[in-house]
């Protein structure tokens, strides 16, 4: 899966003991219950049942750990958007594309897009989030459009609200789903590329 | 608008004075800000301009302003279900009818139906808009099964997966939509429809 690659890459600069993935996983999930604000290095050693020093053995900060997070979600959607089904063909297949696959990767990392959703840019790490979505959002947008100026789209919806709308869609999966057995991600992705392109109601 | 009516029936028991709406509108607005829990009513008062005591002339505590700004908002989408066009027809009729009103709702009342979609249920008012809000659901729900049920749905999306999806791009309006000159509610309403029942794609 490309997007794990974002991860192994940060953290390239520096040999990373065995366990950093599970701290990671432990403190994306505070960091989710209590907001990454309220999340404390001691209550993140306390849901790791390490001490703190062990966790500033692998991150430098609370920050560090937010970043590796953010990155990871990050890396998952930007990913999407480098497949070949998103960079060639119509534009209105290629959208088709990223709709379904970013509504995957959003399940299959549903804590760490969840912690993407959730920054509020109190941070320098938050704030290049936040700047890292705008970029991911204004090239779907920019798909939206080209489908738009194909033709290919119904001509009475404006394609930045359309763009706003399937984001709404998708993005509110994290308020819902649980993972679990029989929760898969395919029908939910398939849903979202049904509803968006072709709509709830019975084609004639 | 039925919707206003919700308000006033619930202050009816008691006459209320002039301006306790400016003062539910500053509550609101401040409750949206900070969160309901980490609101005084001292920023309340600091907030509308007058004193912790003619505040509680108006109100007997800060969870009956809390409960004011909830039934307007669930007063509001309620009141969308009696419509005529919510009662009567084809459920797919009723269906679009109701996704364009409640978004029409939702811009017309957004500090309000924000306040209701940020509800985290740690007071017993919270939890009884939690119910409120679970009951306006599985009413959609249930049109949106009806409707599939007539055949006038695709039979590829379940109808609860669906129904989450639209309330999913539906309340996603709150995190963008600022209100201001040219930003009617109507054209969201409409895209909303437009997009849910019939998707982006144009129609052969």
């Amino acid at each position: 899966m490309p997007h794990t690659l974002c991860v192994s890459q940060a953290s390239a600069a520096r040999p990373r003991p065995h366990d950093a993935d599970s701290l990671l996983r432990v403190a994306v999930a505070v960091f989710n219950e209590r907001g990454y604000d309220g999340a404390r290095m001691t209550d993140l050693a306390q849901a790791a049942g390490i001490t703190k020093s062990a966790i500033y053995h692998h991150v430098r900060s609370k920050e560090e750990l937010l970043r590796l997070g953010l990155e990871r979600a990050l890396g998952g959607i930007f990913a999407v958007l480098e497949e070949p089904a998103a960079r060639e063909g119509p534009a209105i297949l290629r959208l088709r594309h990223v709709l379904r696959r970013t509504t995957e990767v959003l399940v299959a990392e549903l804590p760490y897009v969840t912690l993407l959703l959730r920054v509020r840019g109190n941070t320098a790490t938050e704030r290049w989030a936040l700047e890292q979505r705008r970029t991911f959002d204004a090239r779907v947008a920019a798909l939206v459009a080209e489908a738009a100026d194909d033709g290919a789209l119904r001509s009475d919806v404006d394609p930045r609200l359309a763009t706003r709308l399937l984001f709404g869609m998708v993005n509110s999966i994290v308020e819902w789903h649980r993972p679990g057995p029989g929760r898969a991600a395919a029908p939910i992705a398939a849903a979202v590329e049904a509803l968006a392109v072709d709509g709830l109601s019975r084609r004639a």
